[in-house]
């Protein structure tokens, strides 16, 4: 509170429900004439040049009520639909302390908002009472007691640019109903039809009616019986429709922290644990992204978040094609998020954070738990035994996790930042949920997926995730150095015995896409060229491992891989730029190609050796699922490791006790350990 | 106990002290006229034709007291030192019941047994009296009060072969005896001298002196100073030598399960857990072994070990090309596991295993603790919400651990296998521990290190791991197929859109060496052909995804190569063939070359066709050492997964229940969750 009683929010802490309102009511009196209808009120980060001021007066402990700092600020996204002109999508900054409007865009017609879940209630009910989709309908024989179900899905990528409009089209389902169970698992009794809905008309424009045959049948042509679902069979997942019940042999693990957790968290959402400090903010586009990352007083990363990924699907047939979302540039993340729930999601001790989402009248309403904040402890982080004494130092990994979840209709994504004691922060991605499945005659197979169910034919696709780093390594000039390990061969110079291997570093000095190599035990290092580490000499930096996993399978030329050339390599280092930070461009629904994504920012042909660079790593699953995806398929995991590399001066979890813990016990009996340190335990000399 | 009073132990039970000693005895009877010095005495596994008719028994319920078994066996390494005659090294195998010894090989000369931490013992005391040494130690000015430590090593791969006789070699250091504490780290104080005994002398024989010089020095001659200690400085490790003591904040983190475990394990260390079902044994050369894994019923692995492991060092410089441990075929493993200590290797409820090692003399001594068993949480294993009701089912992911650790001299390694519910295998490994170093010149550099402390160099090097998984996927006759996810071009007849990418399967059909290829998501699947998934069709099968590492680097004419001639595929595939275990081959010590090892058995080029098989897998970490990395470094983790492919008819952990945790907590404020299931969350809709 400053002495004219205004209350000195940080710039990046979370928009509150007034905050959004505030920007609502700026965006409304501007289109008093039209009907306002929202998608996005979000947090509006400020400019890098006008935050990185505030921030360094923060780290230097010198931030007073009175210190320049910049305004609150919102973005909006909106459609402004007016009589008789034709409806235009909108996006503006809104500054909320002003109660202004700061700055504006009408985007043109071939760009496509996000969509919101309103439209898909839209979609749905315009479907349910289309003639022609009911006309279709009649064609199966549904069995006894089974009802429709319409999934709704963002329309893909444009065949042809003369249809440039809004689009979405919905995957169909049935459920039965017998079950009386309003989450018996529909996926399992899928039906080939795929209605069309043009948004402007509100109305069901066609019905693509994709094949049913499998290998040796040809891409397109009824196969199906009218009895389509005859052959499929219940795949239940939730607890009470187990055909066998509940294994009943797990018992309880908990986690238990008596004195409460090791973080603290204040209310403008700045996070200390453990030598890191560090902002999280929410938004509908990217779910938790973590600002101006420090460890022990030293700048890491200015941000970092889940930029873009995309999903496209394998099965040649017409309309599958299409069948490729982006879950966060299509999605409307906010609305897809998980609330998350004490004692599911994770163990422990819980601070959950809550977000803001808006309807379409623009009215924040709080999201709660969209985020959560907890440490988990991974085992052993190092140790030593001295064999002469028989000592063992050994000290645990604390984990701190940033954690969101989210649902895209059938499948969900669990999304991980995790930091740990040693100065690392590990980027995990976990997919899981329900595998998209079409059906498939009965006794067929297909080159294209698996049959993972009677009927339920699970589609061969791939996972290309991209998370953005904005690097402040000791400050915000920065170089990314790829570092490769390459044989050489027996010399009586500089390899006599044929056992020395060079290791070779090339700066990226111009904005680039780079591959993962990890036979050449490729690595990539951030590095502050200006400064040195004191022991090793060498630039300060932190490391990157690429996962180096499958890039996008999709022809160059088609849609698929020309939407998503983010995913052609994986590793991008580009110069900063301002709100730039969607790799496949901020609109991506319906685009045919990418445009302002990340390969455009590399098309600058930047400087990019010691500037302000942003790094993008991208990394991927092919996922052709096996039966035990089926019907809820366990985590696959991909990890992304950004750790120090001659950053500091020794192993920063040095300091970490490594104290017995005193709750552990004996499986036969409860005997207790001894007291004290860990641990003086000897090897079996 | 049988009606004939003989307790019958299974032939995979552990060996006891008393079995130990008795197959001690038999040999020392067997040559009463020399002297009897014993390496080794482990349980001999039955060979595979003898010991399968008993599990299959076992599996069905039909085993009786009177069925046939394989007897008790014990594999007894020891020499004989016999009065005037060359003492001989031999391997024997006892049939413990019978006091009989069954089998009897005297290994030729030009093999050395792995050595023993006894060997150790006697080269510290023959280096301290040897003239030789004191005269070249006078050569350097130690500061005040420190005094020379010897850290026995093995003496690596020969460099000719008319050097063949038994050696050993020191890396010496100096501790600082002011600081009174036994654990002082001497490893920041190294001395650029290595000691060489001949065992048969027990005689130092000759004094390596590598060079300490950096970039652009020769890779021979002396550069460093009398006072060669005066720029290093301390890097201590135990808790009470640190200067700035230890971090405050950190709060406990308990694994509590009020229930106890959800394992259960017999005498004969029979494992049952969540519908998986193994025994594990420990010897000397692999630590923990896990048999007969069966999911649920069915077969999945006969066996499942770390097979080897080499460590090459990097420096060019005379004599570290001889700097390459293999630490599980020199090691004598055994003595050098961890006796782990409950409430510091693993939290919560914990079964630990005890192994038995022996001295000289043969007197079996109990090893504690080599092998601890828990559970431990890892966060979600699947999750979904139904949008349209909110209701989210989520399920966690419990995973039983296999845990041993070993301590060579300076490093560490963590193994661990872990089991979970989805029917998945992780086979898990963790280097931390000491980096080696040696002594470098103030203000220097060099290219084959890193310098991590003042005046120490840490060396490049690699880990190359050898996992051995001999698989029993629903019977014994099992086919490793590779699959690659392919692009495709465009093209009318079977990829209009170009969206389809094709998906080969190819058999290994004869024994081969094949490798990781990420970027065509090569992955290998042990299938059984004869038997399909009734849903998908396709065989049943483990998938096996090989760590894309980078294979080992030195040159192949080199000795470090050539050695471990394992280390030049990802994976290898082979005809199962008795007795044959270690991917370098029996004898690693002192070798020239891999002999008996899986390129050997490879060269057989047997049919690997539904045939009984072996699956190697190797993977490692190229290791250019971090300044975080000092002085004891934070682990560097590698997985292995070993997944259920089509083996299931659907996710195996569907049944697992969705239990809310009762004692978590909300981090401000004591509130306990909801009762019940997890999860009626809503998304944010």
């Amino acid at each position: 509170m400053g002495s004219t009683g205004i209350v000195y929010r940080h710039p990046l802490a979370q928009l509150t429900l007034d905050e959004t309102n505030e920007a609502r009511d700026v965006i409304v009196k501007l289109h008093s004439d039209a009907v306002v209808s929202f998608r996005i009120i979000s947090l509006q980060e400020p400019a890098k040049a006008d935050l990185v001021p505030l921030l360094e007066l923060e780290h230097a402990g010198k931030l007073r009520s009175d210190s320049p700092r910049p305004p609150r600020l919102a973005k909006v996204h909106y459609d402004v639909i007016g009589g008789s002109k034709k409806p235009v999508y909108c996006e503006a900054v809104v500054n909320i302390e002003a109660c202004k409007r700061i700055s504006h865009e009408t985007l043109p017609d071939d760009v496509h908002a996000c969509l919101t879940t309103h439209e898909f209630g839209v979609f749905v009910e315009v479907c349910k009472a289309s003639e022609l989709f009911q006309a279709t309908m009649k064609e199966f024989d549904l069995p006894e007691g089974f009802d429709v179900v319409i999934e709704p899905w963002p329309y893909g990528g444009l065949d042809t640019t003369d249809e440039n409009r809004r689009y979405f089209q919905g995957l169909i389902f049935a459920v039965d109903e017998r079950t009386k169970n309003p989450d018996s698992n529909f996926y399992a009794f899928p039906l080939p039809v795929i209605p069309i809905m043009d948004w402007s008309k509100r109305e069901i424009i066609r019905i693509d009616r994709p094949a049913t045959g499998g290998k040796g049948d040809a891409l397109t042509g009824k196969t199906h019986a009218k009895g389509i679902l005859d052959h499929c069979k219940p795949a239940e997942y939730v607890p009470e429709l187990l055909p066998g019940g509940l294994r009943k042999d797990l018992k309880e693990l908990n986690v238990v922290q008596p004195d409460g957790p090791s973080f603290s968290v204040n209310d403008d959402n700045l996070i200390e644990w453990q030598k890191w400090r560090f902002r999280v903010t929410f938004n509908s586009r990217e779910g938790a992204v973590l600002h101006d990352l420090h460890y022990d007083g030293r700048s890491v990363l200015y941000r970092l978040a889940i930029s873009e990924m995309t999903v496209p699907y394998a099965d040649p047939r017409n309309p599958y094609h299409r069948k490729q979302a982006f879950d966060f540039g299509d999605g409307g993340l906010g609305h897809c998020t998980n609330n998350l729930e004490l004692g599911c999601d994770c163990l422990g001790v819980i601070k959950y954070f809550d977000g803001v989402v808006v309807g379409p009248d623009g009215t924040g309403v709080k999201a709660p738990n969209v985020i959560c904040l907890h440490e988990q402890d991974n085992g052993i982080n190092w140790k030593h035994t001295n064999w002469r004494t028989g000592r063992a130092v050994v000290s645990r990994r604390r984990e701190l996790v940033v954690q969101f979840i989210i649902t895209l209709a059938n499948y969900e994504y669990v999304f991980n930042f995790k930091l740990d004691q040693a100065g690392g922060i590990m980027v995990e991605t976990r997919a899981t949920g329900i595998v998209s499945v079409v059906n498939i005659d009965p006794d067929k197979t297909a080159p294209w997926g698996n049959v993972v169910g009677p009927g339920a034919l699970a589609q061969n696709h791939q996972h290309i995730f991209c998370v953005r780093i904005d690097p402040a390594i000791d400050g915000h000039a920065n170089t990314v150095v790829q570092q490769e390990s390459l044989p050489l061969r027996m010399n009586p110079k500089t390899n006599p015995k044929g056992n020395f291997y060079e290791v070779l570093d090339t700066r990226i000095e111009t904005s680039a896409g780079v591959d993962a190599a990890p036979h050449n035990n490729r690595v990539f290092k951030i590095q502050n060229l200006d400064k040195k580490n004191p022991i090793s000499g060498k630039p300060v930096g932190y490391k990157i491992v690429p996962p180096p996993t499958q890039k996008l399978l999709a022809d160059p030329e088609s849609t698929q891989a020309k939407r998503a050339t983010f995913a052609q390599h994986h590793l991008w280092v580009t110069k900063y730029k301002e709100d730039e930070l969607y790799a496949a461009g901020r609109h991506t629904l319906q685009s045919r190609q990418e445009s302002g994504g990340v390969t455009d920012a590399v098309a600058r042909n930047e400087n990019t050796l010691q500037s302000d660079i942003v790094v993008w790593s991208c990394f991927g699953l092919t996922h052709n699922p096996r039966v035990e995806d089926w019907p809820v398929m366990p985590v696959e995991i991909i990890q992304l490791p950004i750790v120090p590399s001659d950053f500091f001066t020794s192993n920063p979890a040095l300091d970490v006790p490594s104290q017995r813990n005193q709750t552990s016990r004996l499986a036969n009996g409860d005997g207790n350990g001894a007291n004290g340190q860990c641990c003086n335990g000897n090897t079996a000399h």
